[in-house]
């Protein structure tokens, strides 16, 4: 059995992390499965997903890594190129990755109790993001 | 179809990358599948999976690699906040990140034969991990 | 419904990204599948798999950012120990990863506009490559 289904959200943007888990966890609900796989993709590259404890030390902490891996004040290609001046954002997002799969078991996502599934939206500007789910199970 | 399994295994912490490629091979050929897909998730937010070629040399690599972007010895908010010590840990997981979907065929798994599946821990104390496996296929 | 397919390239390898959205796009078409997920896994510990905006000037401010956060011209120990000249190499695929999973619809990769699937060698030669796809779906 296979359920397609979207979340969209607004983000802030600049390495703003969204917790979704409580998205996700509705729409495996809703998709009437017990037990399977949710695909999580994000459809952008300037976005990726990963799971963090939602605590706001360590978001902090996850935002420093970023500013220290893929400074924003150093001169990128793209930029150059485009004017578009968020090359940093294509490259952490590359780096983080677009797709995470989650596992459930009767009807509840597999996560540690301390461990939430987020959007990390690495643009310059606010957006709208549409996360994709790919529910298959039985 | 679809087999819910799981390895439980104790960790040093501090970085220890451990090879669970045998453990996910015999739960595959448990499940009774010739071909289809794994999804190996790891509950809790200090440790993450990926593969690397399970050769010492490499794995010291890795381990500097981790602690040159995202040294230990910085100051995490995680840390000031909550006085765990493994905001690094929690930094670390999440760029790694949780999940890994491996294919396997005439039940094998269809990793190079230098490529293993590991475990990395993150965590400043040895722990006992639990990591899910969900296999779909036929 | 499962078919196991696979693409084979030639890659330049030190960091070379080759573009393989069109590959696994005919692929799925193959298959007969109208929805469903396509795991992508690439064979090998010295390559990964991503999603990036496939225009050159990001491409290089990628590659840019593995030149700083996992240089080619430190001490890897498994240099000393091999010879093979590679670690590096090794280290990058383990970060990045090597599978990656995409939900499709309506026969369609559900990725955004500017977002391609991309191949990462990161070996130190080129290099014949086998990426495998398996595709799960109705």
């Amino acid at each position: 059995m296979i359920v397609t289904s979207e979340i969209t959200l607004n983000t802030r943007g600049e390495c703003d992390i969204v917790d979704i888990t409580p998205d996700i966890e509705q729409e495996v609900v809703r998709a009437g499965m017990t037990d399977g796989i949710v695909t999580i993709f994000v459809a952008g590259s300037t976005a990726g997903l990963t799971t963090i404890e939602f605590e706001s030390g360590v978001l902090a902490d996850l935002q420093g890594m970023w500013e220290r891996i893929v400074p924003k004040d150093i001169t990128y290609a793209h930029d150059r190129r485009w004017g578009d001046g968020n090359g940093y954002s294509h490259v952490r997002a590359s780096l983080l990755g677009a797709s995470l799969t989650v596992p459930f078991n009767n009807n509840r996502l597999m996560v540690g109790t301390w461990q939430q599934i987020v959007l990390v939206d690495f643009d310059n500007r606010p957006r709208s993001r549409r996360v994709i789910l790919q529910i298959m199970g039985e």
